[in-house]
């Protein structure tokens, strides 16, 4: 069966096009909304892609609009999909705290009430929209790289380790790297995934840089005046990292704090280096 | 006297730092904001400064955010200045309009009631903010150009025209080119300043280009999709610079429309633009 979706905007872009389309999800049960930035490229066949995961608030449309990716999407000829961050709308469950429920999904699959019905958002980002995407619009599935912004940075990380043959290439700015071990990531994976820890580990980037790696390399870049840091643990990370000899870098940007201005700083070296890695 | 201003935030931004700052206004009577960006190099001297006047609703924010200027401003050295489009606050004249009153300045020295207490958005861009930026920021007065989007185009060609021995380049994204003869014009422009047409003039760019143009180049970009190509009049902008025989250049973009996708798609050559025109 081919998945529909509608077309909510397409604005012309750095000689592409970034569309916001929405569809009814199977894995969420709702309505859902993702922006996909597709380059010039895209019509004369398929083009590598991109996913960009977003951070705790947001919806598809913060780093569409904000995070500058679109202009070396179009020098590198890749696209780039934006997903929302989680299911939305009446009858889906929330919690008044900006860090739970609607806006918060994490990246992962509820097994817990009143999450359960609708919070998939570990299946919907890898596998249904994907498919819709691939199935509707001119890109590679097998050539797909990874990233994120803080919960998005999480999502990304934790993604690309769980399934390397599928997502080439994997980068993050600021992740939640050591959610487990954070009051960004306890509450959430206690109130998601219940209150044995053990089925956390899947979902905590540190712990799985520790079991398993990534079989390329990884990219993270982590702001030194990030008002978060605290929360956020760039230490674990970059301390497992080192430990397990994982090729690739974690830069400490001096200076940088949590916001789109750092986001957008480095982006520029972001796109073009899962250009790069997805061309090997 | 030096001029007072408050920091209202400061985020580092490729290699520099983008800081929004506020200010007793004494052009307008009230507290403006404004954004700032400062390239690296400004630690150790003066930077040319380009100015970026937004269009209607806009804010010092939107630009700031979303127009992907940054990037190339430090590519450049160069700073970059985002004023508000308006006064603002109780006591402020408004209507519920979007095009009139507060987010819609329309760069001119209001003459009429009920806005002509506070509506001087022509002396404050062009006097009073380029005083109180170079008195506490390293920026250099004597390299100044200017840009715009929409509204903020029409600002950004009237007032180059009008003072081409302090803007020494301009340029303009989807400019208001003829708002004597426009929708997006005749209401503003009698409003602020009376009926009497004959004072329009002098804010009305392609009238402007016809009586003298300017001595350097013109850079303009527009959309052929843009939804307000009937308010813009374009065409008679590109009619009046052929006929004085302008140096520079009109650019038609075909599939662009008047978003700020537009806008960031070739922000990368209009920051480099006036780079290359004030190093001359």
């Amino acid at each position: 069966m081919s998945m529909k979706y509608e077309t909510v905007s397409e604005n012309r872009s750095f000689g592409g096009t970034q569309g916001v389309y929405s569809h009814q999800s199977e894995a969420t049960g709702t309505k859902m909304t993702f922006g996909l930035f597709l380059p010039e490229e895209a019509q004369y066949g398929r083009v590598p892609v991109l996913w960009y995961l977003s951070g705790l608030t947001c919806t598809h449309e913060n780093a569409m609009t904000k995070a500058g990716a679109q202009e070396w999407a179009a020098e590198a000829g890749m696209a780039l999909v934006f997903p929302d961050t989680s299911p939305r709308g009446e009858g889906v469950a929330d919690d008044e705290a900006y860090d739970l429920g609607q806006g918060a999904g994490f990246y992962v699959d509820a097994t817990q009430d009143p999450w359960k019905p609708h919070f998939k958002m570990w299946h919907y980002v890898t596998h249904e929209l994907p498919e819709l995407v691939s199935d509707n619009f001119a890109i590679d599935r097998d050539s797909m790289g990874i990233t994120g912004h803080s919960m998005g940075g999480h999502g990304a990380l934790t993604i690309a380790m769980t399934m390397p043959e599928r997502y080439r290439s994997v980068s993050a700015f600021a992740p939640i790297a050591n959610p487990t071990d954070s009051d960004w990531g306890r509450k959430q994976l206690s109130a998601y995934l219940g209150d044995d820890d053990t089925a956390w580990a899947a979902h905590d980037s540190t712990r799985l840089m520790e079991a398993r790696g990534y079989p390329g390399e990884v990219l993270i870049d982590q702001g030194s005046s990030d008002q978060f840091l605290d929360l956020l643990k760039p230490e674990a990370m970059a301390h497992a990292m080192a430990k397990r000899r994982q090729p690739g870098q974690f830069r400490m940007q001096p200076g940088y704090d949590h916001s789109y201005f750092f986001v957008q700083t480095f982006m520029p070296d972001h796109v073009m280096w899962h250009a790069e890695q997805l061309a090997r």
